[in-house]
Protein backbone atom coordinates (compact mmCIF):
# COMPACT_ATOMS: atom_id res chain seq x y z
CA UNK A 1 0.00 0.00 0.00
CA UNK A 2 3.00 2.32 0.35
CA UNK A 3 4.03 1.94 -3.04
CA UNK A 4 0.28 3.21 -4.08
CA UNK A 5 0.30 5.72 -1.67
CA UNK A 6 3.09 7.42 -2.88
CA UNK A 7 1.99 6.96 -6.63
CA UNK A 8 -1.46 8.62 -5.78
CA UNK A 9 0.80 11.36 -3.93
CA UNK A 10 2.18 11.91 -7.51
CA UNK A 11 -0.36 10.83 -9.77
CA UNK A 12 -3.74 11.84 -8.35
CA UNK A 13 -6.00 8.68 -7.24
CA UNK A 14 -7.39 7.37 -10.63
CA UNK A 15 -6.94 3.38 -11.28
CA UNK A 16 -7.03 2.41 -14.85
CA UNK A 17 -9.20 -1.21 -15.31
CA UNK A 18 -8.37 -3.26 -17.62
CA UNK A 19 -11.35 -5.22 -17.76
CA UNK A 20 -11.13 -6.24 -21.20
CA UNK A 21 -13.87 -8.39 -23.10
CA UNK A 22 -12.97 -9.69 -26.61
CA UNK A 23 -16.26 -7.90 -27.23
CA UNK A 24 -14.15 -4.69 -27.08
CA UNK A 25 -11.35 -4.89 -29.22
CA UNK A 26 -12.02 -2.41 -32.40
CA UNK A 27 -11.75 -4.18 -35.42
CA UNK A 28 -8.68 -2.05 -36.79
CA UNK A 29 -6.66 -4.20 -34.10
CA UNK A 30 -8.40 -7.64 -34.43
CA UNK A 31 -7.41 -7.33 -38.58
CA UNK A 32 -4.00 -7.10 -37.41
CA UNK A 33 -3.79 -9.81 -34.61
CA UNK A 34 -6.16 -12.52 -35.40
CA UNK A 35 -5.94 -14.68 -31.92
CA UNK A 36 -7.53 -13.96 -28.36
CA UNK A 37 -4.50 -13.73 -26.66
CA UNK A 38 -2.54 -11.08 -28.96
CA UNK A 39 -5.98 -9.04 -29.48
CA UNK A 40 -6.22 -8.33 -25.52
CA UNK A 41 -2.65 -7.93 -24.52
CA UNK A 42 -2.26 -5.62 -27.44
CA UNK A 43 -5.22 -3.85 -26.48
CA UNK A 44 -3.99 -3.80 -22.85
CA UNK A 45 -0.70 -2.25 -23.52
CA UNK A 46 -1.98 0.44 -25.92
CA UNK A 47 -4.07 1.43 -22.99
CA UNK A 48 -1.54 1.16 -20.54
CA UNK A 49 1.02 3.19 -22.59
CA UNK A 50 -1.68 5.99 -23.51
CA UNK A 51 -2.29 6.55 -19.41
CA UNK A 52 0.53 5.24 -17.40
CA UNK A 53 1.61 8.64 -16.84
CA UNK A 54 -2.25 9.62 -15.38
CA UNK A 55 -2.66 6.01 -14.01
CA UNK A 56 -1.55 5.71 -10.01
CA UNK A 57 -2.36 2.29 -10.25
CA UNK A 58 -3.85 -0.48 -12.99
CA UNK A 59 -6.09 -2.87 -12.11
CA UNK A 60 -6.36 -6.30 -13.67
CA UNK A 61 -10.13 -7.96 -13.61
CA UNK A 62 -9.15 -11.65 -14.04
CA UNK A 63 -12.53 -12.95 -14.83
CA UNK A 64 -12.49 -11.31 -18.22
CA UNK A 65 -9.05 -13.29 -18.51
CA UNK A 66 -10.65 -16.13 -17.23
CA UNK A 67 -13.40 -16.59 -19.32
CA UNK A 68 -10.96 -16.63 -22.86
CA UNK A 69 -9.35 -19.95 -21.40
CA UNK A 70 -5.81 -20.69 -21.32
CA UNK A 71 -4.91 -17.76 -24.24
CA UNK A 72 -6.87 -15.70 -22.10
CA UNK A 73 -4.88 -16.15 -19.27
CA UNK A 74 -1.35 -15.95 -21.41
CA UNK A 75 -2.73 -12.35 -22.51
CA UNK A 76 -3.52 -11.87 -18.00
CA UNK A 77 0.39 -12.64 -17.38
CA UNK A 78 1.76 -10.54 -20.13
CA UNK A 79 -0.20 -7.97 -19.07
CA UNK A 80 0.87 -8.11 -15.30
CA UNK A 81 4.28 -8.49 -16.31
CA UNK A 82 4.33 -5.06 -19.00
CA UNK A 83 2.72 -3.02 -15.80
CA UNK A 84 5.13 -4.84 -13.25
CA UNK A 85 8.16 -3.99 -15.66
CA UNK A 86 6.94 -0.33 -15.29
CA UNK A 87 6.85 -0.17 -11.70
CA UNK A 88 3.38 0.66 -11.43
CA UNK A 89 1.57 -0.56 -8.92
CA UNK A 90 -0.63 -3.40 -10.18
CA UNK A 91 -3.92 -4.78 -8.38
CA UNK A 92 -4.91 -7.90 -9.46
CA UNK A 93 -8.95 -7.94 -8.84
CA UNK A 94 -9.39 -11.35 -8.50
CA UNK A 95 -11.85 -11.88 -5.07
CA UNK A 96 -10.25 -14.97 -4.40
CA UNK A 97 -11.26 -17.00 -0.91
CA UNK A 98 -10.33 -19.89 0.74
CA UNK A 99 -9.28 -21.24 3.60
CA UNK A 100 -6.13 -23.70 4.78
CA UNK A 101 -4.08 -25.55 2.12
CA UNK A 102 -6.21 -23.98 -0.64
CA UNK A 103 -6.17 -20.36 0.50
CA UNK A 104 -2.01 -20.73 0.87
CA UNK A 105 -2.51 -21.29 -3.08
CA UNK A 106 -4.51 -18.50 -3.73
CA UNK A 107 -1.87 -16.87 -2.04
CA UNK A 108 1.11 -18.37 -4.07
CA UNK A 109 -0.64 -18.05 -6.85
CA UNK A 110 -0.98 -14.41 -7.08
CA UNK A 111 1.59 -13.13 -5.20
CA UNK A 112 4.45 -15.70 -6.62
CA UNK A 113 5.27 -16.99 -10.27
CA UNK A 114 3.49 -16.11 -13.20
CA UNK A 115 0.77 -14.26 -11.90
CA UNK A 116 2.59 -12.15 -9.54
CA UNK A 117 0.58 -8.75 -8.45
CA UNK A 118 1.30 -6.48 -5.91
CA UNK A 119 -2.34 -6.38 -4.57
CA UNK A 120 -5.00 -8.53 -4.66
CA UNK A 121 -9.26 -8.17 -3.75
CA UNK A 122 -10.12 -10.81 -0.79
CA UNK A 123 -13.57 -12.39 -0.33
CA UNK A 124 -13.82 -13.33 3.26
CA UNK A 125 -17.21 -14.88 3.78
CA UNK A 126 -15.47 -17.99 4.94
CA UNK A 127 -13.96 -16.03 7.93
CA UNK A 128 -10.83 -14.76 9.09
CA UNK A 129 -9.37 -17.80 8.29
CA UNK A 130 -9.54 -16.77 4.45
CA UNK A 131 -7.00 -13.85 5.63
CA UNK A 132 -4.41 -16.11 6.93
CA UNK A 133 -2.81 -16.99 4.19
CA UNK A 134 -1.71 -13.74 2.83
CA UNK A 135 -0.25 -12.45 6.37
CA UNK A 136 3.28 -13.83 5.55
CA UNK A 137 3.44 -11.52 1.84
CA UNK A 138 2.26 -8.64 3.66
CA UNK A 139 5.91 -8.14 5.33
CA UNK A 140 7.20 -8.11 2.05
CA UNK A 141 4.99 -5.61 0.70
CA UNK A 142 2.31 -7.11 -0.69
CA UNK A 143 -1.44 -6.05 -0.31
CA UNK A 144 -5.04 -6.96 -0.09
CA UNK A 145 -7.90 -5.37 -0.37
CA UNK A 146 -10.83 -6.95 1.75
CA UNK A 147 -14.40 -7.24 0.14
CA UNK A 148 -16.29 -5.04 3.04
CA UNK A 149 -19.42 -3.13 1.26
CA UNK A 150 -19.37 -3.27 -2.83
CA UNK A 151 -20.97 -1.26 -5.40
CA UNK A 152 -23.26 -3.32 -6.72
CA UNK A 153 -26.88 -2.98 -5.97
CA UNK A 154 -27.66 -5.62 -3.98
CA UNK A 155 -24.78 -5.50 -2.19
CA UNK A 156 -26.77 -5.20 0.81
CA UNK A 157 -28.68 -8.94 0.72
CA UNK A 158 -25.90 -9.86 2.65
CA UNK A 159 -23.33 -7.19 3.63
CA UNK A 160 -26.38 -4.55 5.27
CA UNK A 161 -28.30 -7.65 7.16
CA UNK A 162 -28.93 -6.12 10.96
CA UNK A 163 -27.25 -7.97 13.45
CA UNK A 164 -28.52 -8.68 17.15
CA UNK A 165 -26.37 -5.68 18.14
CA UNK A 166 -27.77 -3.40 15.92
CA UNK A 167 -24.76 -2.92 13.56
CA UNK A 168 -24.85 -4.53 10.10
CA UNK A 169 -23.00 -7.81 9.00
CA UNK A 170 -20.32 -5.31 6.91
CA UNK A 171 -19.33 -3.58 10.13
CA UNK A 172 -17.98 -7.20 11.83
CA UNK A 173 -16.05 -7.43 8.68
CA UNK A 174 -14.62 -4.14 8.92
CA UNK A 175 -14.01 -5.25 12.96
CA UNK A 176 -12.09 -8.05 11.18
CA UNK A 177 -9.64 -5.97 9.26
CA UNK A 178 -8.95 -3.51 11.58
CA UNK A 179 -7.95 -5.63 13.91
CA UNK A 180 -6.05 -7.39 11.63
CA UNK A 181 -4.98 -4.34 9.67
CA UNK A 182 -3.28 -2.90 12.67
CA UNK A 183 -0.23 -5.40 12.74
CA UNK A 184 0.41 -4.28 9.18
CA UNK A 185 0.93 -0.58 9.02
CA UNK A 186 3.31 0.37 6.74
CA UNK A 187 5.47 3.59 6.13
CA UNK A 188 2.91 5.71 4.48
CA UNK A 189 0.49 5.27 8.03
CA UNK A 190 -1.52 2.79 6.03
CA UNK A 191 -2.15 -1.02 6.13
CA UNK A 192 -0.98 -3.37 4.07
CA UNK A 193 -4.95 -4.80 4.67
CA UNK A 194 -7.11 -2.35 2.52
CA UNK A 195 -11.01 -2.82 1.89
CA UNK A 196 -13.01 -2.71 -0.88
CA UNK A 197 -15.71 0.25 -0.54
CA UNK A 198 -18.07 1.17 -3.57
CA UNK A 199 -18.73 4.74 -4.10
CA UNK A 200 -22.44 4.25 -4.90
CA UNK A 201 -23.37 3.54 -1.12
CA UNK A 202 -22.50 6.68 0.53
CA UNK A 203 -23.97 6.34 3.69
CA UNK A 204 -22.38 3.45 4.06
CA UNK A 205 -19.07 4.52 2.74
CA UNK A 206 -19.18 7.44 5.37
CA UNK A 207 -19.90 5.33 8.38
CA UNK A 208 -17.04 3.01 6.83
CA UNK A 209 -14.11 5.58 6.40
CA UNK A 210 -14.99 6.95 9.67
CA UNK A 211 -14.16 4.18 11.54
CA UNK A 212 -11.58 3.43 8.91
CA UNK A 213 -8.41 6.23 9.17
CA UNK A 214 -5.38 3.83 8.79
CA UNK A 215 -7.16 1.79 6.24
CA UNK A 216 -6.66 1.92 2.03
CA UNK A 217 -9.82 1.74 0.37
CA UNK A 218 -10.45 0.41 -3.37
CA UNK A 219 -13.17 2.22 -4.36
CA UNK A 220 -15.36 0.87 -7.58
CA UNK A 221 -18.64 2.50 -9.03
CA UNK A 222 -17.21 5.84 -10.42
CA UNK A 223 -19.12 6.66 -13.45
CA UNK A 224 -21.51 4.17 -14.98
CA UNK A 225 -22.41 2.68 -11.62
CA UNK A 226 -23.24 6.02 -10.73
CA UNK A 227 -20.63 7.24 -8.32
CA UNK A 228 -19.36 11.10 -8.90
CA UNK A 229 -16.27 12.84 -8.00
CA UNK A 230 -17.91 14.76 -5.11
CA UNK A 231 -18.83 11.24 -3.19
CA UNK A 232 -15.12 9.49 -3.76
CA UNK A 233 -13.74 12.96 -2.58
CA UNK A 234 -15.31 12.04 0.83
CA UNK A 235 -13.68 8.56 1.07
CA UNK A 236 -10.65 10.61 0.62
CA UNK A 237 -7.66 11.69 3.49
CA UNK A 238 -6.18 14.84 1.85
CA UNK A 239 -6.56 13.13 -1.20
CA UNK A 240 -5.22 9.60 -0.42
CA UNK A 241 -5.72 6.39 1.33
CA UNK A 242 -8.09 5.27 -1.59
CA UNK A 243 -7.68 4.61 -4.89
CA UNK A 244 -10.79 5.17 -7.54
CA UNK A 245 -10.94 2.59 -10.54
CA UNK A 246 -12.77 3.12 -13.74
CA UNK A 247 -13.11 0.37 -16.15
CA UNK A 248 -15.07 0.85 -18.72
CA UNK A 249 -15.37 4.48 -18.37
CA UNK A 250 -12.26 4.67 -19.78
CA UNK A 251 -11.31 2.01 -21.76
CA UNK A 252 -14.61 1.72 -23.88
CA UNK A 253 -14.08 5.45 -24.11
CA UNK A 254 -13.67 5.69 -28.07
CA UNK A 255 -17.39 4.45 -28.14
CA UNK A 256 -18.59 7.71 -26.59
CA UNK A 257 -19.75 10.37 -29.06
CA UNK A 258 -17.16 12.94 -27.41
CA UNK A 259 -14.25 10.61 -28.06
CA UNK A 260 -15.58 8.78 -31.31
CA UNK A 261 -12.97 9.89 -33.65
CA UNK A 262 -10.39 9.04 -31.23
CA UNK A 263 -8.40 6.14 -31.81
CA UNK A 264 -9.14 3.79 -28.22
CA UNK A 265 -6.32 4.32 -26.42
CA UNK A 266 -6.19 8.07 -27.11
CA UNK A 267 -9.63 8.52 -26.22
CA UNK A 268 -8.59 6.35 -23.07
CA UNK A 269 -6.11 8.50 -21.51
CA UNK A 270 -8.89 11.99 -22.56
CA UNK A 271 -11.28 9.57 -20.39
CA UNK A 272 -8.50 9.28 -17.55
CA UNK A 273 -7.38 12.83 -17.52
CA UNK A 274 -10.83 14.01 -17.72
CA UNK A 275 -11.70 11.61 -14.42
CA UNK A 276 -8.61 12.89 -12.48
CA UNK A 277 -9.49 16.35 -13.37
CA UNK A 278 -12.93 16.00 -11.88
CA UNK A 279 -11.84 14.15 -8.92
CA UNK A 280 -9.14 16.63 -8.36
CA UNK A 281 -10.95 20.04 -8.92
CA UNK A 282 -13.56 18.40 -6.34
CA UNK A 283 -10.56 17.71 -3.89
CA UNK A 284 -9.34 21.49 -4.10
CA UNK A 285 -12.43 22.92 -3.65
CA UNK A 286 -12.99 21.07 -0.02
CA UNK A 287 -10.12 22.13 0.98
CA UNK A 288 -11.17 26.19 0.20
CA UNK B 1 -27.44 -31.89 -10.01
CA UNK B 2 -29.65 -34.40 -12.05
CA UNK B 3 -26.61 -36.53 -13.96
CA UNK B 4 -24.97 -36.32 -10.01
CA UNK B 5 -27.90 -37.69 -8.33
CA UNK B 6 -28.52 -40.41 -10.98
CA UNK B 7 -23.83 -41.16 -10.15
CA UNK B 8 -24.60 -41.78 -6.50
CA UNK B 9 -28.10 -43.69 -6.95
CA UNK B 10 -25.36 -46.20 -8.99
CA UNK B 11 -22.10 -45.55 -7.14
CA UNK B 12 -22.90 -43.98 -3.79
CA UNK B 13 -22.11 -40.84 -2.27
CA UNK B 14 -17.84 -40.25 -2.39
CA UNK B 15 -16.47 -37.15 -4.47
CA UNK B 16 -12.85 -37.51 -4.99
CA UNK B 17 -11.17 -33.99 -4.71
CA UNK B 18 -8.02 -33.52 -6.79
CA UNK B 19 -6.20 -30.71 -4.71
CA UNK B 20 -3.16 -31.79 -6.51
CA UNK B 21 0.24 -30.10 -5.04
CA UNK B 22 3.24 -30.35 -6.55
CA UNK B 23 4.40 -31.56 -2.87
CA UNK B 24 2.55 -34.33 -3.35
CA UNK B 25 3.98 -36.24 -6.20
CA UNK B 26 6.34 -38.94 -5.24
CA UNK B 27 9.39 -38.88 -6.80
CA UNK B 28 8.73 -41.81 -8.82
CA UNK B 29 6.58 -40.00 -11.16
CA UNK B 30 8.74 -36.79 -10.44
CA UNK B 31 11.53 -38.93 -12.44
CA UNK B 32 9.03 -39.91 -15.46
CA UNK B 33 8.17 -36.32 -16.07
CA UNK B 34 9.79 -33.12 -14.91
CA UNK B 35 7.79 -30.32 -15.43
CA UNK B 36 4.96 -28.97 -13.87
CA UNK B 37 2.21 -29.60 -16.44
CA UNK B 38 2.90 -33.25 -17.11
CA UNK B 39 3.38 -34.05 -12.97
CA UNK B 40 -0.12 -32.84 -12.23
CA UNK B 41 -1.60 -34.41 -15.05
CA UNK B 42 -0.53 -37.40 -14.44
CA UNK B 43 -0.57 -37.91 -10.82
CA UNK B 44 -4.22 -37.13 -11.53
CA UNK B 45 -4.58 -39.16 -14.37
CA UNK B 46 -3.75 -42.06 -12.32
CA UNK B 47 -5.81 -41.37 -9.58
CA UNK B 48 -9.16 -41.67 -11.87
CA UNK B 49 -8.52 -44.81 -13.69
CA UNK B 50 -8.14 -46.17 -10.18
CA UNK B 51 -11.25 -44.87 -8.58
CA UNK B 52 -13.72 -44.00 -11.72
CA UNK B 53 -15.77 -46.90 -10.56
CA UNK B 54 -15.74 -45.80 -6.98
CA UNK B 55 -16.09 -41.80 -7.68
CA UNK B 56 -19.79 -40.86 -7.89
CA UNK B 57 -18.19 -37.22 -9.30
CA UNK B 58 -14.66 -36.03 -9.12
CA UNK B 59 -14.21 -32.26 -7.75
CA UNK B 60 -10.71 -30.58 -8.61
CA UNK B 61 -10.30 -27.35 -6.25
CA UNK B 62 -8.18 -24.58 -9.36
CA UNK B 63 -6.75 -22.69 -6.23
CA UNK B 64 -3.71 -25.86 -6.67
CA UNK B 65 -3.53 -25.58 -10.25
CA UNK B 66 -3.73 -21.63 -10.71
CA UNK B 67 -1.01 -21.46 -7.89
CA UNK B 68 1.54 -22.85 -10.59
CA UNK B 69 0.65 -21.05 -12.94
CA UNK B 70 -0.20 -21.28 -16.65
CA UNK B 71 1.53 -25.12 -16.89
CA UNK B 72 -1.08 -25.21 -13.36
CA UNK B 73 -3.73 -24.47 -15.71
CA UNK B 74 -3.32 -26.38 -18.91
CA UNK B 75 -2.73 -29.45 -16.28
CA UNK B 76 -6.11 -28.65 -14.79
CA UNK B 77 -7.79 -28.37 -18.04
CA UNK B 78 -6.62 -31.60 -19.34
CA UNK B 79 -7.91 -32.97 -15.79
CA UNK B 80 -11.01 -31.63 -16.66
CA UNK B 81 -10.74 -33.25 -20.28
CA UNK B 82 -9.43 -36.21 -18.91
CA UNK B 83 -12.91 -36.88 -16.67
CA UNK B 84 -15.28 -35.09 -18.85
CA UNK B 85 -14.47 -38.14 -22.03
CA UNK B 86 -15.72 -40.36 -18.88
CA UNK B 87 -18.91 -38.54 -18.68
CA UNK B 88 -18.55 -38.55 -14.68
CA UNK B 89 -19.92 -35.42 -13.08
CA UNK B 90 -17.48 -32.95 -12.82
CA UNK B 91 -17.30 -29.93 -10.04
CA UNK B 92 -14.76 -27.34 -10.15
CA UNK B 93 -13.66 -26.20 -6.69
CA UNK B 94 -13.71 -22.23 -7.81
CA UNK B 95 -15.32 -20.24 -5.32
CA UNK B 96 -15.71 -17.25 -7.94
CA UNK B 97 -18.31 -14.86 -6.75
CA UNK B 98 -18.73 -11.83 -8.58
CA UNK B 99 -21.50 -9.06 -10.40
CA UNK B 100 -22.83 -8.01 -13.96
CA UNK B 101 -20.53 -8.46 -16.48
CA UNK B 102 -17.91 -9.76 -14.82
CA UNK B 103 -20.18 -12.51 -12.77
CA UNK B 104 -21.10 -13.29 -16.95
CA UNK B 105 -17.17 -13.76 -17.89
CA UNK B 106 -16.71 -16.08 -14.47
CA UNK B 107 -20.15 -17.97 -15.78
CA UNK B 108 -18.81 -17.84 -19.08
CA UNK B 109 -15.37 -19.01 -17.95
CA UNK B 110 -16.40 -22.37 -16.05
CA UNK B 111 -19.29 -23.39 -18.24
CA UNK B 112 -17.94 -23.15 -21.53
CA UNK B 113 -14.60 -23.27 -23.16
CA UNK B 114 -11.69 -24.73 -22.28
CA UNK B 115 -12.00 -24.95 -18.26
CA UNK B 116 -15.82 -25.94 -18.92
CA UNK B 117 -17.18 -27.94 -16.08
CA UNK B 118 -20.78 -29.79 -14.83
CA UNK B 119 -21.12 -27.66 -11.53
CA UNK B 120 -19.26 -25.27 -9.76
CA UNK B 121 -18.69 -23.47 -6.31
CA UNK B 122 -19.99 -19.92 -5.91
CA UNK B 123 -19.67 -17.21 -2.82
CA UNK B 124 -22.55 -14.80 -2.97
CA UNK B 125 -20.95 -12.28 -0.27
CA UNK B 126 -21.85 -9.59 -2.64
CA UNK B 127 -25.25 -10.30 -2.83
CA UNK B 128 -27.75 -12.11 -5.10
CA UNK B 129 -26.62 -10.47 -8.54
CA UNK B 130 -23.73 -12.66 -7.45
CA UNK B 131 -26.15 -16.33 -8.75
CA UNK B 132 -27.53 -14.01 -11.58
CA UNK B 133 -25.15 -14.79 -14.28
CA UNK B 134 -24.97 -18.22 -13.95
CA UNK B 135 -28.92 -19.05 -14.73
CA UNK B 136 -28.88 -19.34 -18.11
CA UNK B 137 -26.38 -21.96 -17.68
CA UNK B 138 -28.41 -24.18 -15.09
CA UNK B 139 -31.42 -24.52 -17.80
CA UNK B 140 -28.93 -26.35 -20.17
CA UNK B 141 -27.91 -28.60 -16.65
CA UNK B 142 -24.88 -26.99 -15.44
CA UNK B 143 -25.12 -26.45 -11.68
CA UNK B 144 -23.64 -24.48 -9.15
CA UNK B 145 -22.85 -24.54 -5.20
CA UNK B 146 -23.44 -21.89 -3.30
CA UNK B 147 -21.27 -21.78 -0.20
CA UNK B 148 -23.77 -21.87 2.62
CA UNK B 149 -21.96 -23.33 6.28
CA UNK B 150 -18.70 -23.62 5.32
CA UNK B 151 -16.23 -26.45 7.37
CA UNK B 152 -13.90 -24.34 8.78
CA UNK B 153 -13.00 -23.29 11.92
CA UNK B 154 -13.46 -19.51 11.75
CA UNK B 155 -16.64 -20.25 9.04
CA UNK B 156 -18.96 -19.11 11.74
CA UNK B 157 -17.15 -15.56 11.98
CA UNK B 158 -19.71 -14.19 9.25
CA UNK B 159 -21.60 -16.82 8.70
CA UNK B 160 -23.11 -17.38 12.30
CA UNK B 161 -23.87 -13.73 12.98
CA UNK B 162 -26.95 -13.64 14.47
CA UNK B 163 -29.01 -11.03 13.07
CA UNK B 164 -31.93 -8.85 14.21
CA UNK B 165 -34.84 -11.72 13.80
CA UNK B 166 -32.95 -13.90 15.93
CA UNK B 167 -31.65 -16.30 12.52
CA UNK B 168 -27.96 -16.57 11.47
CA UNK B 169 -26.60 -14.80 8.48
CA UNK B 170 -26.33 -18.31 6.89
CA UNK B 171 -30.24 -18.99 7.25
CA UNK B 172 -30.50 -15.33 4.75
CA UNK B 173 -27.98 -16.96 2.58
CA UNK B 174 -30.37 -20.35 2.66
CA UNK B 175 -33.26 -18.09 1.89
CA UNK B 176 -31.57 -17.20 -1.30
CA UNK B 177 -30.62 -20.22 -2.40
CA UNK B 178 -34.39 -21.43 -1.59
CA UNK B 179 -35.98 -18.84 -3.48
CA UNK B 180 -33.55 -18.65 -6.57
CA UNK B 181 -33.48 -22.88 -6.25
CA UNK B 182 -37.39 -23.38 -6.53
CA UNK B 183 -37.19 -22.20 -10.30
CA UNK B 184 -34.86 -24.55 -11.22
CA UNK B 185 -35.69 -28.16 -10.05
CA UNK B 186 -34.45 -31.12 -12.31
CA UNK B 187 -35.86 -34.89 -12.83
CA UNK B 188 -34.78 -36.20 -9.59
CA UNK B 189 -36.51 -33.45 -7.79
CA UNK B 190 -33.34 -31.44 -7.05
CA UNK B 191 -32.75 -27.94 -7.59
CA UNK B 192 -29.65 -27.10 -10.33
CA UNK B 193 -28.69 -24.44 -7.15
CA UNK B 194 -27.31 -26.44 -4.53
CA UNK B 195 -25.34 -25.56 -1.22
CA UNK B 196 -21.70 -26.02 0.10
CA UNK B 197 -22.27 -27.29 3.75
CA UNK B 198 -19.63 -28.62 5.71
CA UNK B 199 -19.94 -32.02 8.04
CA UNK B 200 -18.08 -30.94 11.09
CA UNK B 201 -20.56 -27.95 12.24
CA UNK B 202 -23.31 -30.93 12.52
CA UNK B 203 -25.98 -28.72 14.40
CA UNK B 204 -25.92 -25.68 11.82
CA UNK B 205 -26.18 -28.63 9.17
CA UNK B 206 -28.86 -30.47 10.71
CA UNK B 207 -30.98 -27.21 10.71
CA UNK B 208 -30.06 -26.48 6.71
CA UNK B 209 -31.16 -29.81 5.93
CA UNK B 210 -34.77 -29.43 7.89
CA UNK B 211 -35.10 -26.46 5.94
CA UNK B 212 -33.90 -26.99 2.26
CA UNK B 213 -35.20 -30.56 0.92
CA UNK B 214 -34.81 -29.69 -2.30
CA UNK B 215 -31.14 -28.72 -2.33
CA UNK B 216 -28.22 -31.30 -2.82
CA UNK B 217 -25.46 -30.40 -0.63
CA UNK B 218 -21.45 -30.34 -1.59
CA UNK B 219 -19.92 -31.74 1.56
CA UNK B 220 -16.46 -30.95 2.77
CA UNK B 221 -15.24 -31.41 6.16
CA UNK B 222 -14.88 -35.49 5.84
CA UNK B 223 -12.20 -37.03 7.61
CA UNK B 224 -8.74 -35.04 8.23
CA UNK B 225 -11.36 -32.23 9.44
CA UNK B 226 -13.52 -34.30 11.28
CA UNK B 227 -16.65 -35.18 9.90
CA UNK B 228 -17.34 -38.83 10.41
CA UNK B 229 -19.60 -41.13 8.12
CA UNK B 230 -22.19 -41.01 10.56
CA UNK B 231 -22.37 -37.11 10.35
CA UNK B 232 -22.38 -37.25 6.67
CA UNK B 233 -25.14 -39.65 6.90
CA UNK B 234 -27.51 -37.19 8.47
CA UNK B 235 -27.15 -34.93 5.91
CA UNK B 236 -28.29 -37.64 3.16
CA UNK B 237 -31.76 -38.31 1.80
CA UNK B 238 -32.50 -41.68 1.26
CA UNK B 239 -28.61 -41.73 0.56
CA UNK B 240 -28.83 -39.19 -1.83
CA UNK B 241 -29.08 -35.33 -2.34
CA UNK B 242 -25.28 -35.00 -1.10
CA UNK B 243 -22.07 -35.48 -2.16
CA UNK B 244 -19.39 -36.17 0.20
CA UNK B 245 -15.71 -34.90 -0.74
CA UNK B 246 -12.48 -36.05 0.27
CA UNK B 247 -9.35 -34.52 -0.82
CA UNK B 248 -6.19 -35.29 0.83
CA UNK B 249 -7.88 -38.20 2.22
CA UNK B 250 -7.85 -40.36 -0.59
CA UNK B 251 -4.75 -38.60 -2.76
CA UNK B 252 -2.49 -38.53 -0.24
CA UNK B 253 -3.44 -42.06 1.10
CA UNK B 254 -0.12 -43.49 0.02
CA UNK B 255 1.75 -41.77 2.83
CA UNK B 256 -0.28 -43.43 5.39
CA UNK B 257 1.02 -46.04 7.44
CA UNK B 258 -1.33 -48.97 6.40
CA UNK B 259 -1.14 -47.89 2.64
CA UNK B 260 2.61 -47.31 2.69
CA UNK B 261 3.53 -50.16 0.57
CA UNK B 262 1.04 -49.50 -2.50
CA UNK B 263 1.67 -47.12 -5.44
CA UNK B 264 -0.23 -43.68 -4.75
CA UNK B 265 -2.97 -44.39 -7.06
CA UNK B 266 -3.36 -47.69 -5.68
CA UNK B 267 -3.71 -46.64 -1.99
CA UNK B 268 -5.70 -43.94 -3.15
CA UNK B 269 -8.68 -46.27 -4.45
CA UNK B 270 -8.06 -48.62 -0.87
CA UNK B 271 -9.33 -44.98 0.75
CA UNK B 272 -11.96 -44.29 -1.62
CA UNK B 273 -13.35 -47.77 -1.06
CA UNK B 274 -12.91 -47.27 2.76
CA UNK B 275 -14.89 -44.10 2.56
CA UNK B 276 -17.92 -45.34 1.07
CA UNK B 277 -17.68 -48.43 3.01
CA UNK B 278 -18.02 -46.66 5.87
CA UNK B 279 -20.50 -44.59 4.64
CA UNK B 280 -23.03 -47.14 2.98
CA UNK B 281 -22.68 -49.51 6.34
CA UNK B 282 -24.16 -45.96 8.24
CA UNK B 283 -26.46 -45.31 5.71
CA UNK B 284 -27.47 -49.20 6.25
CA UNK B 285 -27.65 -48.91 9.85
CA UNK B 286 -29.70 -45.95 9.91
CA UNK B 287 -32.64 -47.62 7.78
CA UNK B 288 -32.98 -50.58 9.93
Amino acid sequence: MDKLFYSIQEKGPVCVGLDTSMEYIPDSLKKRFDDIENCLYEYNRAIIDSTKDIAAAFKVQIAYYEAEGLPGLRAYKRTLDYIKQMKIPLIADVKRGDISKTGQMYAKAHFSGDFETDMITVNMYMGSDTLEPYEKYLESGKGIFVLLKTSNPGSGDIQNIKTQSGELVYQRVLEFIENKGRKHIGSSGYSMIGAVVGCTHIEDGMTIRKRLKNTFFLIPGFGAQGGTANDVSRYLINGNGGIINSSRGIILAYKKEKWEDLPFDEAAREAALEMREEILKELQTEKE
